[in-house]
C-alpha cells in the first residue's frame, strides 16, 4: 500500500477544525504515541525508511514506512502496518534484532474523513500543530492522481502550499533537539 | 521467558501418545507452518538466534528465540513470542528490513500437558517423529530444577538420553537437504 501524504503546519487548528467539521465527516479524537527504531545494519536517517510502535486506545501497532517517493512537497511512500498484542514483547523482539528506540513523538489527533481522504489535525507535543491529508494508493500509477486530490483539498481549507512540510514529526523533532542542544553548547561556551 | 526444552528423536510416537493419554492430559492436534528468517546483519546460524513466524488454527504468531544456554543437551534459550494479525504483512515488513526467508518447517503436534510441563509428539515433514518436553522459567537460576523435571518426565516415558537432540528441526532440515545435494552431486559425477 502507498500513502500518498501532505502535512502542513498550521498557527489556526481550530479554525480548521471548525471548517472540518462542517465539510467533512468527523471520526474520532485519538491520543497516540509512537516509538521510532533505527536498524542494525543501515542508518534509517539516510535511508529515509522508519520502523515505529504505535500506543493508542486502539491497541498497539507495527509499521515499517518506506523511503519518500518523488522530489515534491508531499510525503508519498509505502507503508506497511500490523497489529501486534503485546507491546512490551514486540519492543525486547525488536531490540533482540539490534533495532535501537531513536525517539517518541506523542500527538492527540483529531481525525475526519473527506470523500476517501483521511484528514487529521495533530497537536503535537513540543512541535506545535499540524494537519496532515491522507489517501491510500495500490501502485505507483494511481499517485498523481491523489496528489491532485490531496492538494486540491488542502487549497479548499485555504492552506497555503509553502506552509507544506515534508519532514516527518521524528525528523522535526530530532532537529529541533538537536538545535538546543546546540544552542545551549554556545550558551555554555 | 526463558524456555527450557528437551527434544528426542522417537521411532515409536502412537506407542508414547498412548502412554501420555493415560499419565497426562491430551490438549490438541495442531498443524504448524514455521516460516524462518535470518538476519541482515548476522548470521543466525553463527549466533544461534531464530526468528520465525509460525501459521497455525490459532492464528499467526512471530518468535524471536535467543541462543542455547549452556552446553547440555536439552535446548534451553530465552523466547519471545507476539501475536500478529497479518501474516503477509509481517513477512514484508520483515523482508524490507532485510530480512530473509531460509526455511520453512511443517509439523502435526500432539500436546499434551503434564503437572507444569507441555509435552509435544511432533510428526515433522522430512524429518520424521519426535517429543519435545519443555517449561518455562522466569529466571536463569530456575533452570536447573526445571531441567531435572523435565528429565525425570523423560525417563519415566523410558526414553533414553542418547537420543535428545539439542539440533532446531530448521538446522536439522538443513542439514538434511545439504546431505541430499552432496549425494546427488556425487551421483552426478
Amino acid at each position: 500500500m502507498i500513502e500518498v501524504e501532505v502535512k502542513a503546519k498550521i498557527s489556526h487548528p481550530y479554525e480548521i477544525i471548525k471548517r472540518l467539521n462542517t465539510q467533512a465527516t468527523f471520526l474520532k479524537e485519538i491520543y497516540q504515541e509512537d516509538i521510532y527504531f533505527n536498524a542494525p545494519d543501515r542508518d534509517f536517517k539516510i535511508t529515509d525508511e522508519a520502523l515505529r510502535i504505535r500506543i493508542s486506545s486502539e491497541g498497539p501497532e507495527l509499521t515499517y514506512k518506506g523511503p519518500k517517493i518523488g522530489n515534491l512537497i508531499d510525503k508519498t511512500r509505502e507503508e506497511i502496518s500490523i497489529n501486534i498484542n503485546d507491546l512490551k514483547k514486540t519492543r525486547i523482539i525488536l531490540e533482540k534484532l539490534g533495532f535501537r528506540e531513536v525517539d517518541k513523538v506523542s500527538k492527540k489527533r483529531i481525525l475526519f474523513q473527506f470523500n476517501d481522504l483521511s484528514i487529521s489535525v495533530d497537536f503535537v507535543e513540543d512541535l506545535g500543530e499540524f494537519i496532515e491529508i491522507e489517501g491510500l494508493v495500490n501502485t505507483q500509477n494511481e499517485i498523481e492522481i491523489k496528489r491532485k486530490e490531496i492538494f486540491d483539498c488542502l487549497n479548499g481549507l485555504d492552506i497555503p502550499f509553502e506552509d507544506c512540510e515534508r519532514r516527518s514529526y521524528l525528523e522535526l523533532l530530532i532537529n529541533k533537539k538537536g538545535s538546543i542542544n546546540n544552542t545551549s553548547e554556545i550558551e555554555n561556551i
